[in-house]
């Protein structure tokens, strides 16, 4: 049995023409002999509706409820598409997480799949039917519903394309692919034909909104094929490899950015053992992750300034958090800035390669852009920024690498 | 332990300053020292919502996942209503048909409660928790989402209260109580305090569309105490009881009316043996209900014209079904009416009292309203009429049976 899952997008569903044009592609492949799963998010704009209404009330207490809540829209649009795929004479089977089950881990936000019961789907397939599973939701052992966090569908289409050792795992998005950089900053960004795992990771992870990241490493952990492609065309994607053929020649392979998190800056801590801890403890135990992190160099038993990267919906939490907290570290103040930009730029090739970050802060320092923060990794370096400075940060970088002209393949 | 449940509909839900209007009446219940659950209706107008998705098809060919479909809006409803009780230090729980679970028929579209398991629920008021279920919904034995029929979240919740032996099901809903007549047409219909649970049930299933008929079977069945009231007010509303106090006295008690039927009458249908079981079995093998049914006088072997209604719903889908068994049945033409209004006067009384049917017939003959069918139960009589003159009928009815005068006790 030769299985290909696809799962399709918020946008990729959001009027019954698009549905259509989704169906079509599950016909093709069909046609070609091979069984298909589907995997959906919610619709449109559903959970961004869904997400209004708990936005309505000043705060909650119980995330048990908005998972309920948040995934009744993956409960919609499955159970659509398998109404029109019926309509187009293809035997379509809604599932609901609860009904395979796919089991996940306790928390309701951001759970992980733990296992996936796959029994009815092969039945399904066996059948000629085409399964239509509810992406971003799971149930825990309690039997309460649990959510994956956003973009969370890609990772049930991926560990569900691993369990069911599929043949590949498409898809589909809004984008017909992955760019060297944002097309819509970047006008000369090139379409990437192939690219690598890790640098894909490295990418979605760092702000490119292509795929969700653990879906990513979930390929890579169980060696699935995954293509990113345009619902729109239908059209090849970029296919994400384990080992790309330009390795030696192309050194950065993608420029990506993220708005979306605030710098915390803890002004004036008390520098002692267990300072780090004591922050970072707190943040972890209300599930608030840190990115970035920055320490002034500090002289013995003198103050220091903390500065971490929280996403921006956590910054108020974040602040509440250090307030409780200040006895502990007698700090001066926390100053929250969400006018900040992340970019990183990530190629294997840095790796064996000296001289980026030479030739990245030229860039920056050309234009006179002023850098809050640098991480690195074997393979990217990530700068925090001026948010105003993004689009000319961007470009300058992309040209800097000469990304326009780089091989696709 | 001494339980109240308290259904709100569609309209008691519509937004967040309703439902904290909701939770002050769980508020004040639970302050009297009740437990209390909660069952829940779709908000608002997202049934109509999640239905004109489904409508945009032009048909649908597995009712399987419009079940799954239409059951998101109380999963919606009930996670919200969870959440918002939280808001106010009331510790809530959602759960949906599945999570119980409800166990229900096979049917994906009109099912029926076969058991609850109340385990769950009885847990949560040990320990002073607030179950918040979703009405409306079920799961089959094959693991399937079922729904129970517009208006089935009513016999969701009376059929917890009988299975949990509630002191009560509370049914807060859009109008204030039963009254003997639509009070948007009848101006001085009365608010009845107390209404007998045979009358209610015939009320309902004519088209008073106060409650759902199923809901007050199933309370007659298991002795289950119900009130219907005004979520907007919170004041006493209409109490189901086996008894009222002044049947002697008062013969009818209430006037109901539906417009929701399509007459469709067979023309020179070849009078035979078993003519009228292949009508109504084609109908009932896909599940269409009739209700009142007319055949004209016979004489041996000749032509006869049948009668019957059926929902407009199903007005389309009854004239595919008569041009199939066209040529069993050999009968000239097929003719729908949908402008018609079925009227029916409701009463106890009438089983002892003679001279109902010529009060009736006299009113309508003063008024020139020609009656199409007539069918009499023990305590009613129902008669069809153009719907151009409902509310004449209505009026003159009322005022014939001189229901403004009634003691409403």
């Amino acid at each position: 049995m030769q299985i290909i899952v696809k799962k399709f997008g918020g946008t990729s569903l959001a009027d019954i023409s698009r549905i259509n044009r989704a169906v079509s592609y599950v016909k093709k492949s069909l046609a070609s002999g091979y069984k298909v799963v589907v995997v959906v998010s919610a619709m449109g704009k559903e959970t961004d509706r869904l997400l209004s209404l708990e936005d309505k009330l000043e705060e909650y207490k119980n995330s048990d409820d908005i998972a309920s809540l948040l995934s009744s829209g993956e409960q919609i649009s499955s159970s659509f598409f398998s109404i029109i795929l019926n309509n187009n004479n293809i035997k379509g089977k809604s599932f609901q997480g609860w009904q395979l089950p796919i089991y996940t881990s306790k928390s309701f936000i951001n759970s992980h799949i733990t296992n996936i019961n796959t029994k009815k789907i092969i039945s399904c397939l066996k059948k000629n039917q085409v399964p239509v599973v509810s992406g971003f939701q799971g149930i825990n052992m309690d039997n309460r519903i649990t959510t994956l966090g956003r973009g969370g569908s890609d990772t049930t289409a991926v560990a569900l394309a691993a369990k069911l050792k599929a043949e590949r795992c498409d898809i589909y998005t809004d984008v017909d692919g992955v760019y060297t950089g944002d097309p819509r900053i970047i006008l000369n960004a090139k379409k990437m034909k192939t690219i690598n795992f890790e640098e894909m990771l490295e990418l979605s992870s760092l702000g490119a909104k292509v795929l969700h990241t653990r879906s990513v490493q979930l390929a890579l952990q169980y060696g699935v094929k995954m293509q990113v492609l345009s619902s729109f065309t239908g059209k090849k994607g970029t296919m994400l490899v384990k080992e790309t053929k330009n390795l030696e020649n192309q050194i950065i392979r993608g420029i990506a950015h993220s708005s979306n998190e605030a710098l915390i800056t803890l002004v004036e801590v008390k520098n002692k053992p267990g300072i780090s801890a004591v922050i970072f403890n707190a943040l972890a135990s209300e599930d608030i992750n840190v990115d970035m992190i920055v320490q002034s160099a500090s002289l013995k038993d003198e103050k220091v300034t903390y500065g971490y990267t929280v996403s921006k919906n956590d910054a108020n939490k974040t602040r509440a958090i250090m307030e409780k907290i200040k006895k502990k570290l007698s700090y001066k103040e926390v100053i929250i800035n969400k006018n900040i930009c992340k970019v990183s730029v990530v190629g294997l090739g840095m790796k064996t390669n000296a001289g980026i970050a030479n030739t990245m802060f030229s860039q920056l320092a050309k234009h006179n852009i002023n850098v809050h923060v640098i991480s690195t990794s074997e393979i990217k370096i990530s700068i925090l920024i001026d948010d105003k400075y993004k689009e000319l940060a961007l470009r300058s970088l992309h040209q800097g690498f000469k990304l326009n002209k780089i091989k696709t393949n």
